[in-house]
């Protein structure tokens, strides 16, 4: 416990009871900092807990076989991100230099003397670096999350070491630098208050590479090329884990604020972003009914992410029936391009270019159609939208900014990957994905009871490894 | 990211930095209302991680064949409910009106244009409107999903959505009105600090008529009328949801204090909750132990839930022992109903009335019976307890409110639900429950790999509709 | 809803809305002290929520017969403890007294009447003493859990109730009190921030006793001694428990500063823990794979608490860099020691001794090694450690400190569980054992659809008890 602070703030307090301004009281700054702080500290922890929202989500949306490995590498390369971040990631992204990458604040030691030095950024801002750095690996541990989506059910275990560090220190932190670090995009008023591109449209294309490079999974496709359905396993799961991104988002979008005392904006960007999150439910459900003639849940589930995706660039710039529009869309086109992808021969296991992909870009440009002048002026980033007698010029920034990021990542990915897949392989063997990647990459399965029949028929025993 | 407000309290502290008072500080009132806003904010997160608590509790309380629709249509009637409630509910139960209803404040813009002119209530409070919604949104929608239970492993689909609009825009703000809106109930003093009545009692008396009219589950009674056991498919689901339901009541009640700043009574708030939680598990289980001759785990998480809403109302005027007591009897009063119930021939799938019903009156009435004249003085509302020298007089007017609230929502819910018997019906047919609502009503099981062999040997395939 | 305080703020800002420091103004301190109630009162909440935690990963670690028992008594035991913490064990651990025990602020009622005259410790504290007590209740509840592993699969169920109380009065409190609340060895200054000892050796090493005093699992070692496979059941449920202790861990950790106005202390804490946590999942997940040929997903998931665990009692002392080898020694001394206990014949089920007793003894020595000159003064606890020119005083008191209690708590242990032993017995029959606690203690299954066929080849039935 933090004895010193305890007693001082103690003692002051018997000696001087009816001050009220003794010579150790913070000032009027001091407390705005500490509320800012003790706010973005919460987001920060909604939004490192979205981690299991992702290792939910992924779990349920693929088969029993592959569980444990799916939800446990959610861990190890949450904490491979969080070492690479801190080591390199976050100077890049965030350290002072040019227009395309940082160069300063590796292996951040939460010193101001660091932040002074190297982080001009965020020395300036009245929130402790140590918490801005959690809240900022936060956003690249989604990111990151995002890509393992093209992955899922048939990469190999040390793709996941390789890829998840380069990801960390050389694809997220130059786009995050363009957009919120000082770069080009930032500087040209590009509008992504929360990282619809930033977080998730990279993400999503380096899933995106990575499912194409990967090839669909076994069974997935016919001889004829029709798709076939594999379904996840565990529907409550799924659930559980949107419900658990759905309130993580409140800290991603109105943390993003960076404030609590701005007159309260940051209950506003919340607004914004829980309306969204509900029409895209109801629109994709309404949506999925229609088209297979049954409520489909996992299509519902897509449709709220989608919405969420959407409204990460657009919740500080728009209003609240705006809001509604924007993630009702989100939801709608989310499911039509998740179709499309499918039938043109893209296994995305868990619809992460759909989701991520599809809806950052919608949400990025929604943006440039949707912010009102008011919105604008206030959070000091770009002009009025289309709709609202802003023209085609925000608009085309955000077009600008989306390409860019895409055709980086997309060309940076494709090289990374390509490497991998010659030197060492990406995908596991067919054998090892019939049985699945729980016992091929783990030696054990993650539901041994359940599973235990089918390991017997198939001839493969866990006793290879002794769990612990 | 918020720009404009980091770059100029940046540059304001580089210009100034020796000043305690520069001209752009935040004047003490304005920390204050931040400080209150960055905790009601928390507290509406928490209430909206809720939604988890029932999808999971209801979940693992029904059977395996329906345990994705359960859980998904948590997400699905949030939604309805967030648009619905931002749209017309809020302002019914805040806007300015009479003392019935009210009638300002409807399509939230979130300005404080809008609140001054039509939602006096919260114009004059510190906190943003845009949090105050959120926060009053979790409410009605903790509400909704305790009603919901009522139609458990039966309902159709369509009802879901009819039934989710009209609870949140016809029931549940005129409750809220009355109580905490300006109402009727507000001015005689009735003590319902986070809900006892308005939310818990409502939800639980909508549920009550529906599973009345929707009739028991089939397989429930045998012919002599003598109850099954129809066990929940998974304890740890439900438990899982009980924890997250138990945090997210230190949002619920100590929220509802709306302020930080009042001296910390926000953490006294939070220790009688706790207190009652806590007695109301090792009641429950003591006396299912005793009456059962086993220590029954689904009826100690009822027994968790019972004494949470029973303090919901009380948490602010009682001493942490009444607490204490009042937890423990919500306990042991809800397991006898429950039993009673079920003898009674009325299937009430996860036992709401009982839970949230039975315990919601008991919880109203006991703030009559325990509250202190200290507590009472300090929040303003109401007068002492019958043990506490406050004789019968506000013990009656919490008669008065729980009758009031139990009769409206009765009747009202009763025609409701009986029009969309007759026009559409509220249950699915007796073949669909049989194979259970994730293949009726949504084409594909929640647990596709484990419900496969029962799907094959009943004939039914997944295969219509094509999951994405 | 807090109505008075409401329409008291809201007409004073109608009167005097000009003006910046009206009568009823808060002051600074009285603003500071706000806002350190709300970061403790969302660490407290945090905290409270790890018992999710705890739950998911016991049960994802066991079989599945045993699923709903060790997730329902944590429910339980959570709700024993809180009542006794509060009647007695709070009293004992930080009451005024002499240096071995407490002995004020039984019964706690919440006010500063009671806090005054007999806890000066919190007495004095800015932060309200209903929420200082929700905290430190949270602490002794993850203790509880802790110990409660030791027990697993085995335990008779009245055993939870008799040790819980007295864990809860008579061995937590007195080493709490030790080391935080006054005693000789917080005297000695020793360093342990957040309780590497005083939370994770305690629950550790009475899971030792316990384990030790119940014997092995049945089936868990054969006639050469030789141990066997018994793996959990579900590694969804364990990855996801792990988050939610991670998480958790920033208000275990970064709470237990008390104190969000310190220039960002809590920030720097946290960033310690995280860094931490991420170097014992890489760690323990890369040993496993050479040790094993596999990496083994439990294994990581306790390299992670290991490190949580060990960064416990360093965080506010060390290095982020110093956090990274703290962390990453964590993971891998925690997975040979879980190696060699098992091999050693003892049976501890999920790894308790291992993930928290010895990583709780390599965190508290490792602050004595690792803590700077800077950080040991600005937290106003001890000296600097071995490593930074503190020579091996410090290292002394923290070994001190880890002997004391590991002692104290093993021989009290002992105790008392040999007198339940020998009065009621600790462990379930044979036969009790091999149907499992779910039907032995409980009457039902926590998964009944998916156990149905072992009962009915068991002969058993769960007719017996009616479930509500």
């Amino acid at each position: 416990m933090f004895k010193k602070l305890l007693v001082t703030t103690a003692l002051l307090s018997l000696l001087v009871p009816t001050m009220a301004f003794a010579a150790d009281d913070k000032t009027p700054a001091e407390l705005a900092n500490a509320i800012d702080s003790v706010w973005v500290m919460l987001a920060a922890i909604l939004v490192i807990f979205m981690q299991a929202g992702f290792a939910l989500l992924e779990a349920g949306s693929t088969r029993m076989k592959n569980a444990g490995h799916v939800a446990g590498k959610t861990i190890l390369t949450f904490g491979i991100c969080a070492i690479a971040f801190w080591a390199i990631g976050f100077g890049f992204a965030f350290g002072d230099g040019n227009s395309f990458i940082g160069s300063g604040g590796f292996f951040l030691d939460g010193s101001q003397e660091q932040a002074t030095a190297s982080i001009s950024l965020f020395a300036e801002s009245p929130i402790p670096i140590s918490i801005l750095f959690l809240f900022q690996l936060a956003f690249c541990g989604v990111s990151l999350a995002i890509a393992w989506g093209g992955f899922a059910e048939r990469g190999k275990l040390p793709v996941y070491f390789i890829f998840g560090i380069l990801f960390t220190v050389l694809i997220y932190p130059i786009v995050a630098h363009w957009v919120w670090g000082g770069g080009w995009l930032g500087q040209l008023g590009m509008q992504d208050f929360a990282g619809s591109t930033v977080v998730h449209l990279q993400g999503a294309t380096a899933a995106l590479v990575a499912t194409i490079l990967l090839k669909p999974r076994i069974g997935k496709y016919n001889k004829d090329k029709t798709p076939n359905l594999i379904p996840g396993h565990n529907q409550v799961l799924s659930v559980l884990g949107v419900i658990i991104l759905w309130i993580g988002w409140f800290g991603f979008n109105a943390g993003s604020t960076l404030s609590a005392t701005g007159e309260g904006f940051f209950g506003y960007v919340a607004l914004t972003t829980n309306l969204a999150a509900a029409a895209g439910a109801v629109a994709a459900l309404v949506v999925s009914w229609m088209y297979f003639g049954k409520a489909d849940i996992p299509s519902m589930l897509n449709g709220v992410l989608a919405a969420l995706v959407a409204i990460t660039a657009a919740c500080a710039f728009v209003t609240p029936r705006d809001a509604i529009i924007i993630g009702a869309l989100a939801g709608i086109i989310t499911f039509f391009t998740a179709q499309w992808f499918e039938k043109a021969g893209i296994d995305d296991p868990v619809y992460a270019f759909s989701v991520h992909g599809i809806a950052g870009i919608w949400g990025t440009l929604s943006t440039g159609i949707f912010a009102t002048p008011e919105l604008a002026e206030k959070t000091g980033v770009g002009k009025a939208g289309l709709l609202y007698g802003g023209g085609l010029e925000q608009l085309g920034v955000q077009a600008l900014g989306v390409f860019g990021a895409f055709v980086f990542v997309l060309v940076l990915s494709f090289i990374i990957l390509s490497l991998i897949k010659a030197m060492i392989g990406l995908r596991v063997t067919e054998e090892e994905e019939i049985i699945g990647l729980d016992l091929s990459e783990h030696g054990t399965y993650g539901y041994p009871e359940q599973m235990k029949k089918a390991a017997q028929s198939s001839g493969t025993s866990s006793g290879g490894a002794q769990t612990v």
